[in-house]
């Protein structure tokens, strides 16, 4: 008789730049067997985020470096296979913080683990994009950090991502003015589509200031900011007074991280007494229930479109995770187990 | 009969760099005469503030620049010596935003104007210093935007200078561990006699971020930045998780704006979910009474020592301007007229 296995995504060795397929294996390993309290779960939905970039590098983040030869870490959506805790019986959807594995094991304080009430006719992949962490974080930046309300102009960068295309949409359902930046005429013809009142294509721009400026004369109250970089440093002398900067990531700095752009216009910080903060969404557990419901909400309304990039099985993760540090996605960038 | 006159220091061109006696002017001109609801006021403590250097070059920042011919814009105390307002008798002592003048006429609603309360057997020009603006300044800085609470650790850039030596003097008093960076051994041990902890002589120290890492290993919960640049870069990546950076200027920005130093570890804002924000005393005046009260208290203790550099004279002030931008003065700098 054989013992089970599970097959998993590893890295081979540490990126340079944008990672390549070498630098991933697939595996077949031992399927790992839950202790006492701890539960099996097969992976459903796999998550690529440029998060991920920072944990192939061997320096601190918010996470240790992943080792040579170990799963990719990532957030996936699962399903209960084998329980040792009544708490999460066979059968329950979660999402966690794990690895790139068809099979894993969590004890129930896993990072970030939490319950998924997939409702009716949604298609699962939606809980772990715009009515999952996705959401969450443009929720979280949006109004929990950016402190947007209604009659604000919000500006947001990548905003055919995963993330930037969920704040637009939530940042016009709550009755802001909304300017999106990407990188394309395509991705500007998406971002308009999802309501935005001007689409930037950056890459079409010769003066990124100038457009910007063109589109907001009266200049930026919340800028959600996922890239970091040059941008950033076009955006800081258009804000406004008191406005806010919600960092979410700094996906420029990311794939060049002992070469960064300098920023050169924080004096502006001063300037227009700006707040500029950097978050993640997990810190902020007390507001994530009404974000869940707004989300949920607005999805059921029509008003919230989930943007997604989905590949079918685990094999493609790396693939797709390498599609999306290129920059040539939009929306959320899955894949079904 | 002679007209009477004043005195005033006005902008001749726009400095390059650091500021030069060639820049400025000491001319004479007619007396200004108050109109319906004006009051007459005579300097009798100007000002030196490093912001001064922003107005005088022609790009915008909080206030229009200072147009060449016209007197350098600055705060100072006065004294009204002729009223049309029953608000501010003759006699009055004041602090308000106006320009380098013998007497200058102001309204009721000058920028930042205020009554200033001499107690008895208090030098005047503490009022501009430690006992006003400036212990205003590092007050708001401290507890408002940097959430500075007993046990945090503080480290405080220029903290030789007018505001860094009351951020020392406060943190310490409010029980905080505090680092104070300082350019020269002589600024260093004026920062130890101040009360801090550890005193960084940032001039000698081939390596800041090692040297702010070995005074505190566990990291910064509050850094109250005054100048920015390099120094910023170092401390980014050796704040503790949510710290608190309070952006009071960037010293290192003002006499080379065309070519500031670019900032490379931005990324750390959300490595360490930091927030950072730009402040104007001004716009915090809710807390202004509180502060005001504290200051008082722990000078009256003992606990609070202003560390001024005094000049007489009007003619003085370009000179101590200059002075002050060079970077070789410690403490506020401030001209008795």
């Amino acid at each position: 008789m054989t013992a089970p296995v599970t097959r998993q995504i590893t890295l081979v060795r540490r990126p340079t730049g944008i990672p390549v397929p070498e630098d991933f294996a697939l595996v077949e390993v031992p399927r790992p067997v839950p202790g006492p309290g701890e539960i099996l779960v097969r992976m459903r939905v796999g998550s690529c985020d440029p998060a991920i970039r920072g944990f192939l590098d061997d320096r601190p983040s918010y996470l240790p470096p992943v080792a040579l030869g170990a799963p990719i870490n990532g957030m996936s959506l699962g399903e209960v296979v084998e329980s040792n805790n009544a708490d999460w019986p066979v059968g329950t959807l979660l999402r966690t913080f794990a690895v790139w594995s068809e099979y894993y094991v969590v004890g129930a304080d896993a990072l970030g683990i939490e319950r998924v009430e997939q409702a009716p006719g949604v298609p699962l992949q939606h809980y772990m994009g715009a009515l999952g962490p996705v959401g969450l974080t443009a929720w979280v930046g949006l109004f929990e950090i950016g402190k947007a309300k209604a009659g604000d102009t919000v500006l947001v960068s990548a905003a055919a991502g995963a993330t930037g295309s969920t704040v637009v949409q939530l940042a016009k359902a709550a009755g802001c003015r909304v300017i999106g930046m990407a990188g394309g005429a395509a991705k500007a013809q998406i971002v308009r589509d999802l309501g935005a009142d001007v689409a930037i294509d950056y890459r079409a721009e010769p003066d990124l200031s100038a457009a910007i400026h063109k589109a907001a004369p009266d200049g930026i109250d919340v800028y959600f900011d996922n890239v970091g970089g040059e941008t950033l440093d076009a955006v800081l002398p258009l804000m406004r007074l008191h406005g806010r900067i919600a960092v979410c990531g700094m996906i420029a700095q990311y794939n060049d991280a002992d070469n960064p752009h300098g920023n050169r216009n924080l004096w502006q910080l001063v300037v227009n007494r700006l707040t500029m903060r950097g978050f993640i969404t997990y810190d902020h557990p007390e507001v994530l229930g009404e974000a869940q419901a707004m989300l949920d909400r607005l999805f059921a309304e029509g008003k919230l479109k989930p943007l997604e990039n989905v590949r079918d099985g685990l094999e493609k993760l790396p693939q797709a995770f390498i599609e999306l540090m290129s920059g040539k996605t939009t929306g959320k960038t899955l894949v079904l187990i």
